[in-house]
């Protein structure tokens, strides 16, 4: 367990540490006992005993997780996709021009199906006209607005309440294990650095997000970053494990994700040497959550699946090896 | 001062720190007593005082720091260019016939003037040849093997024994008083992180750098990154702010830089609100360092310096405020 602690605040810390129980028996209570928690168990033991030879020291105990899908919900659609609709839904209304536009006509209706028929060009096309032009303080203002207030449109639940119970516990585990956990999202860095603290802990610099291109100005004095109408890096497949050894410099012990998205993140991880762990989360809940494998613009699972078993990765079966799913059920 | 303690650890560490002295009197010793080594420390008072108006959270403590020039000597040139040399030489003992191209000529006579007549294209030339077609662990490998014996030409000292004592010693004030240090340098990533750890304590995931455009691919069924022939960010200049948004996702309240190349990170750095402090360290010294501040491909400073008079940046002068500049005279 790695705390920081402030040195005039020691004594006390110390005191309430030594107040608190050395187990954590309820700590995984949202997994089923059984063969995958065991799994993960004997690994988090196998890497924080010092006496075992898979020991890994604290500082190189890097987890990437995937977000979307794997600690939220991403059904009917990501919840960065549904900010894009509200925002494009205000702009619709300072400018009914933009109706004549197949995607803010899609976005506006809340027509879904319609806005996929525009294809990744008219999903781009409407994340970047929703998330360009603003300084990113402000944008951070408006993504803070909307999250406590928009609901997802199936369950009617805050996006917040749509986190799943096991991995907000999971997270929780690995820190009282000292592993350093890293968000590796294909959602965009500025919309997901907003909230990724409060809700699942994770600071901004443990976000490996996709990128707008941005530019430097000093703008009437005003020093300026400035997001362009382009994409500059788009945070999926391969260039998830880019990312990971740009941004981390150290190869990570503990992958997770829930989609062929995340294969090469998985594979980086699992390939190298020591013990390590690689971890896919199977949507089979159509009762609690959503049942789905196959999805034209979300997370698709078919390949990862075949993968996982001849490489032995942990497929975490949502409705067997949950006992809850969300924190209202 | 925060301090990482493992619950099994803590009593020894408790005890330890209780035999610690409270006051470091000696830490900043290479630094001349007076107006600027003041400024730094009124500066760091202000910040770290929970009683001041000025007191910013630990966690937002985040400190950007240039490298060369800033923490180590950068003349006659950057040692990765005397690295990327040494390489060059190394194949042209592999190849002769590279010798018909005028970067591996001027690489291969050690003749530095030569070199840089090829112009920043001829230098991103070397550095792509240089840099390209090893996997990353065998990269790092042979950094290593160079950097513990390769000398300075002129000082005839090793590298990592041109670091400045006085910056040696701020980074350790720095990290005493909860800061959070990034190396924010124009450097690649994969040669400055193989030693950055161990000469400045600064880990692979706090460094900021140049990278090469970078792929995923699995190679014979091993999952690789493939370094391509290509440039995929410069970290120079307005760059630079856009890499600390982007990696850091805060904004810092200290950046140290040495160079025009470092203005934009300055700005950035001063721009945000409360209290911030922006340095330049000035090479005044042509007795113990180098006297320069015009440089065709080195570090310029010129408009800093002007910047840094309307601005209110700290100006360090080598020669009057340094008491000591390398640990070896």
């Amino acid at each position: 367990m790695t705390i920081v602690i402030r040195r005039t605040l020691m004594l006390p810390v110390v005191m309430l540490l030594m107040m608190m129980p050395t187990s954590h028996a309820d700590e995984l209570n949202g997994w089923q006992q059984g063969a995958t928690l065991n799994r993960i168990k004997s690994f988090v033991a196998a890497v924080t005993d010092r006496q075992s030879p898979d020991f890994v020291p604290p500082e190189q105990r890097v987890a990437v997780i995937d977000n979307n899908g794997t600690l939220w919900a991403e059904q009917p659609a990501s919840p960065q996709l549904l900010f894009a609709l509200h925002q494009a839904q205000l702009m619709v209304k300072d400018n009914p021009e933009l109706i004549s536009q197949p995607v803010f006509k899609a976005a506006n209706d809340n027509n879904l199906a319609l806005l996929r028929e525009q294809g990744i060009e008219g999903l781009l096309q409407l994340f970047i006209a929703t998330h360009v032009g603003l300084p990113i303080v402000e944008f951070d203002a408006r993504v803070n607005r909307w999250i406590v207030e928009a609901k997802n449109p199936l369950s009617k639940r805050l996006h917040t309440d749509m986190t799943y119970v096991p991995m907000m516990q999971l997270l929780a585990y690995l820190r009282q294990h000292d592993f350093d956990i890293w968000l590796v999202t294909s959602g965009s860095a500025g919309f997901v650095r907003a909230w990724s603290e409060r809700v699942y802990g994770i600071p901004p610099d443990r976000v490996i997000a996709s990128e707008l291109k941005t530019e430097y100005r000093v703008l009437n004095g005003r020093p300026s970053l400035i997001h362009m109408p382009e994409v500059g890096f788009i945070n999926t497949a391969g260039n998830k494990a880019v990312a990971i050894n740009e941004r981390i410099g150290r190869r990570p012990i503990l992958a997770i994700g829930n989609a062929d998205d995340d294969i090469a993140m998985l594979q980086w991880t699992a390939a190298g040497d020591g013990r390590r762990l690689a971890m896919l989360i199977h949507h089979t809940d159509g009762e609690r959550e959503w049942a789905y494998n196959k999805s034209k613009y979300a997370s698709s699972l078919e390949r990862g699946l075949q993968l996982a078993e001849q490489s032995g990765w942990l497929v975490v079966d949502m409705k067997a090896d949950w006992r809850q799913v969300f924190s209202w059920q």
